[in-house]
């Protein structure tokens, strides 16, 4: 006997982007990731799920969190982690990346996690090995896990997404997660604004879904959320862009601009933070500051992005 | 029905120095360290105590033997071991060190081992996260693992501490390890004396219990146990301090300064050696050498104090 | 009652090189390592022959490839395994080799594997230290792990060495590759022919086993195999040697110069590949190319010399 109900089924073997989700993705995603968070709470943090899977983090760009983050996902699992770094890498010896993919493929990965300064490298990857393919950041692209992890926060605090208005603030133009946010979160159904320095502002991000505010106060004007981006020291040495002391005058989250705020605001931020420049100390540290169960959510949303691309329960060991 | 016999609690989640030891506590750790040794001497060396607990070394200055001797200590407990150099960390990238504590934190692990150049960083790491910490030397403040196996090792060949006569020899000022062993032989009842160049004595070292010698003849006279500190060469540059031919001719130990000692005088150097500089070839290999003891002692302790921050029996799996 | 036969017994504890082996040694560590490749091929790409069981990586020389297929090796066979690269080795604050070897004795490794850049630096390592050691590529000398992947390779696709042509090309001088192979082939029963700029072509190689020819063209006529070995961009800067246009017009393995080989020739390289220059892309990526098995094979014959330096079935656990 056949009921009417379509069952769903996560199809995705490669993670590139927010891109490719649907809602249906998503939530399946966050779900998944729901039920692997207690693992992590646990005196014993281990599963056999993903026992004697191969697993490669390879880094082009160095990272300490997300390649820990991912390494701690898949160890928790119970799977074999192995870390090559863009510098010890063949790469470095005039190989191409595809070459050095192939020569990864030929050890048999399961998943190889790739953050890579070019945009589309991991697509790229992806057509020319068996294993799946994790996008840990691909240029100004995207960075699919971070704004999973964003959005399960944003939804373990208020419910849901659908309505919220949420104010993004900073770099949006070399800002990956800037894009996978706006991606997902409009997806969801939130409105999602955007302010920062004229220079910081790509043209065409209207076209992804974002508001483009002309002022930071516009931008926060009765947010549910307020997320700093991350800015990078090497870009205020532009001269097109302001010092750091005018960055965090005009484009600094602190109390004072958080008035314009809802009452109950989240204050998010990838990390690592800048202190003083991007957000204050005082709302780093405050009530609305969900940055740390951000990292926390980070570890759950890998594990179950590792155990979705291999097949879920169709793959896993006991 | 009770006895009137206190039952000993290892009651420290930390570990920041010896000097934070009753003699019972270090009792209780060495007693711990023996029942673990014999396991790196099976063909399976491998128990199931720590399995599922995240243990992150978190150097921030180059180690090899220190940081192999804890991964290994953990993998031999069957726990996870993350690396994270301080090059490659966030740390590079403007955060505080509380900032990527609270990070790490944010990721749930059971113990984080640091490394660092400023004494009193595990300490301040140690407010800000839940975590164990345990300190793997800390500036010129201490360094307990390593007092701890060079009391292991002693105790080994001597059969305990108490009445002994110590000579440690060499660069007392820049040296955590110095600290370390002076605090904890002293605790344990023996008279620890010190020689070295003057420049490399450091004012007050009187207060932690040593005896300060106007020579290493003087410290040598009589001892049990000769231990020689290892010599950086960048600090051998410096005006104030003698040549490497200088001083391997005036606190170079050899064997005719350990003709003073006594007959069965242990050589100890905590690695690792300039052969010819602080110790005589023939010394660092000659009979009354326990060099590789306190290696192997090494690992031993390091099982011995992950197990026991973590609550010892009670945490255990297996 | 005895049998006449005599049982075959794997008698190495320490791989150096080709050198050491007889026809049989080859033909047992062969048959384990294809007994062992399915492992590779499981969805769970684990056994537990080596639990327990401490092995360290040790390389003075960066490498990607050959790390991560001795450390996969070691992970599926459920082994501990542990990274130092030379960079951060204590043998940079100036200790003697022969000190790290022993202080990582003393932590009791099963196996330590070794790449370094003088010739013989395994066979010195060995004589300190209890435990097994494997040449990971030392100097020019050897690199047995890459000679016995190329011969189970070929094997794999011809049946066996015996009677075959193979054509070897490129930097004979500089290449441990190179060494290991013509040995091994020679042994099995092959006709190696060697091919190169002059400056390449080391004195004495004939003594060996192989021909020198005077052109490329005369190494691959009749060829069932040809092996093109990597050029190291840094060495084509010196003024003996032809530049890169120069030396892939005359020693680079295309179409046409395959036209004299056997129809069915097989291509190999150790990798990295400089494509277009020891290698045309459609000869690299053609029908005839068994450079990915090469890789394959690889993991395969590293679990197979892990296995069997620790005694094979006697030291297995389960």
């Amino acid at each position: 006997m056949t009921t009417g109900k379509s069952e769903y089924f996560f199809k995705h073997r490669h993670i590139f982007g927010i891109e490719q989700f649907s809602v249906e993705d998503i939530a399946h995603i966050l779900s998944t990731a729901r039920s692997f968070k207690e693992i992590s709470e646990r005196p014993i943090k281990k599963v056999p799920t993903l026992r004697g899977k191969t697993i490669i983090n390879f880094f082009f760009e160095s990272s300490t969190r997300t390649r820990l983050s991912f390494e701690i996902a898949a160890k928790r699992m119970s799977a074999d982690t192995f870390n090559i770094a863009a510098s010890t890498s063949s790469t470095t010896k005039g190989e191409t990346l595809i070459d050095t993919a192939r020569n990864l493929e030929a050890m048999r990965p399961d998943i190889i996690i790739i953050r890579h300064a070019s945009s589309g490298a991991p697509l790229l990857l992806s057509r020319h090995v068996n294993a799946s393919i994790i996008n840990a950041g691909d240029g100004a692209h995207e960075h699919p896990s971070q704004g999973l992890l964003d959005m399960m926060t944003i939804i373990e605090h208020k419910g849901q997404m659908s309505g919220l208005i949420i104010a993004i603030v900073g770099d949006i133009a070399h800002s990956r997660v800037a894009r996978s946010d706006i991606i997902g979160f409009t997806k969801l159904g939130a409105t999602v604004r955007v302010a920062g320095p004229a220079t910081f502002m790509p043209s065409g991000i209207e076209q992804l879904g974002a508001h483009v505010c002309s002022s930071v106060e516009e931008a926060v004007d009765g947010a549910d959320v307020v997320m700093a981006l991350r800015i990078q020291h090497e870009r205020l040495k532009d001269p097109l862009i302001p010092s750091l002391r005018e960055y965090s005058t005009f484009f600094g989250v602190n109390r004072k601009l958080l008035e314009r705020a809802k009452a109950d605001v989240l204050i998010m931020h990838p990390g690592p933070i800048n202190r003083g420049v991007e957000l204050s100390p005082d709302v780093a540290d405050g009530p609305g500051s969900v940055i740390m169960d951000q990292v926390t959510n980070g570890v759950a949303v890998r594990m179950a992005l590792l155990y979705l691309v291999l097949g879920g329960e169709k793959n896993s060991d006991g």
